[in-house]
């Protein structure tokens, strides 16, 4: 064998065995990059900002992804989205945490390799990651495309889930250069849409989309939305594109202008209960995205009779009171609702984009986390802080 | 004019007078009795037990009722039922009250008197009344009705509302031997139901078959009912005779195979939530009838994806918490039901005496009130006490 021959062989071999580690990397001059060669058998190394305890500071860290899997894409991340879930989570509101964890479920990035049997990208797509990464994918709710209703407890969160799989034991999120995830749970990103816009759909998008669709609402019905930050702002877009009524209800008299040019028909500046009495029984249907116990009575009590009060705002220890003898007699239904399924955040994906509806965001670096985690705290965020992820 | 054209002539004026003033008296001995001649014009002497103050020990007293108008009726009462709202509300849990006040929103007795307007009954009629005895009448939920949803807040209840014509400037109950009623407001009993089965039916029975209607549940769906007390058996009952498969949960040992004989499928003795855990999200509905406030989230957890949860019993203050946690996870409609409207009713109450549906009475005397208010805030009843109004 000549040199030529050895190296063809080898050359061979090679390609044999990453497509049989099943992995299919970037482009053929990487086939012998040392570093992409590695992503098949070794973890991936990542960089991002973490949580380290309950104080919820964020630092740099860097720690290292599951290397790529047969089913996984290896996502280049470009934005990560900040949800108010993350502070929540990072500073254990919702329950005790694992640290160091970095957080993010906004995720939109570039396809930089994909395993053996993925079919659904390839290398250049875009593509994006929201609240979830797995499931069992066997359950009635999994088949049916509602993998986020898991009915063996098999859904895995985005951060903050424990993970075999996990060089760190539990799956680590979005604010981060990089993130390896099952090619089910990645979303298609079309090319019609910025990915800086496509971030924020995949949490705060689909979380007030889900439930509004569930209502199956008819044009020049009456939509209400509590609280107009990332989720809200983004839940009058889609209500309005729809053909609803918007009534906005926040307690921010500095958004009332913003929230009229999203479409909302009518802004109600909310200082007290009594404010809110001339819309009693008037709405068709109301989404709160208000992430904090609130007295939700008069609110609800705006529904009409039989309709829906959808809570997607998540409050410190889930507690919210509720009255039952508003509820007795504004007879509406109240409910919960998270995220949306992996097909029904494709669906919302693809109809932002075609329907150019696109959140309002603020651009920031990773080195200015901190300071919007409190803008968001203090309700500052206009609408959606999106973290260019090359800045980690 | 002989006397006899005198005695004719005054009798004549006697009923045309008393036809025009709008009564019709019980027989045509009666007509010439002053009692009854009074009827007409003057307040309605009655007899009862009421609470005097927040301490909610019930005393006899003799109290009046309004004259009977030109659209009422005049009910004799023969039974009254215990409600455990009868207990809250004069125990002050919802709220102030007025008082003396005489509670009982369970009420069957025989119409002795009608107004001139009034077609539903006539002397001689088995009728009842519910919770509530007005309503505008006027607004789309009266006149669909829904008058227990009056949207003028226009709905009178049958005790401790200010009313205008009532002389003691409430409306006084039907723990008592007699009530004046607003046609409208008074159900038709058919012959063929004996009047202490159908007192309970009044509050008890419209309160469960309401909301169980209300979700349209096909024959084998199951149904989960909490609280097997006065309400939850009339709830197991219903429900079974309607095809359900029902599964009644209950924290008393002792009624396990009472609520077996009603027909429920299943008697869950529940001493934690543990208890639960078999049966979450196997349930089509539930409905509880717990009137404290309680743990609800693993109940609720029982029911299906989508479907609902519906809280008749009231607890102090209304307040229950709720954990949005377990509701973004398990997806169901929560809500609360007050009665039903009267033509549902008269639904309930024909579709029981029809079917041979009666509750499962202990029937008192008015002097053990008291003590029977004691059972049913200890669990004691078996399962509503009904009061014989003869001995008030
Ligand atoms: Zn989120
Ligand atoms: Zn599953
Ligand atoms: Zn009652
Ligand atoms: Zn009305």
């Amino acid at each position: 064998m000549s040199n030529d021959n050895n190296n063809s062989r080898r050359k061979f071999i090679q390609q044999t065995s990453l497509a049989s580690a099943g992995l299919v990397l970037a482009g053929p001059l990487q086939i012998f990059a040392q570093t992409n060669y590695n992503t098949m058998y070794k973890n991936i190394k990542a960089r991002g900002y973490a949580g380290k305890d309950v104080a919820g500071k964020m630092v740099p860290w860097n720690f290292e992804r599951r290397a790529v899997g047969d089913n996984d894409v290896l996502i280049e991340i470009k934005y990560s989205g900040i949800c108010h879930s993350d502070i929540h989570t990072i500073k254990g509101h919702w329950g005790p945490q694992k640290y160091p964890q970095v957080p993010g479920h906004e995720i939109a990035g570039i396809v930089t390799a994909v395993g053996k049997n993925v079919t659904k990208f390839k290398v250049g797509d875009q593509a994006g990651v929201g609240c979830m990464v797995n499931s069992c994918m066997k359950c009635d709710s999994c088949k049916s495309g509602e993998e986020h209703h898991c009915e063996t407890g098999g859904m895995v969160g985005t951060y903050g889930t424990p993970e075999a799989s996990s060089p760190t034991g539990i799956t680590q999120g979005g604010y981060a250069n990089n993130i390896v995830v099952t090619e089910h749970f990645a979303i298609k990103i079309p090319k019609t849409i910025d990915l800086k816009y496509a971030a924020p759909l995949l949490c705060a998008g689909i979380t007030t989309y889900s439930p509004m669709m569930k209502i199956n609402f008819k044009k020049g019905d009456k939509i209400g939305v509590i609280g107009i930050g990332g989720l809200g702002h983004i839940a009058v877009k889609l209500a309005v594109s729809k053909g609803a009524e918007v009534y906005a209800f926040t307690t921010s008299p500095s958004k009332v202008n913003d929230i009229k040019s999203f479409g909302a028909k009518e802004v109600i500046v909310v200082k007290s209960a009594t404010d809110l009495q001339p819309y009693k029984g008037k709405l068709d249907f109301m989404i709160s995205t208000v992430p904090y116990a609130y007295e939700m009575s008069p609110y609800i009590d705006c529904v009409k009779k039989y309709g829906y009060f959808t809570q997607v705002g998540q409050p410190v220890n889930g507690e919210l009171t509720i009255n039952n003898f508003n509820m007795i007699f504004n007879r509406v239904n109240f409910n919960g609702s998270l995220i949306g399924g992996i097909p029904e955040t494709q669906e919302v994906m693809d109809y932002c984009a075609d329907h150019r509806i696109y959140p309002q965001i603020q651009v920031i670096k990773a080195s200015e986390i901190n300071d919007a985690w409190n803008k968001v705290v203090n309700k500052e965020a206009r609408y959606r802080y999106v973290i260019d992820a090359s800045t980690f």
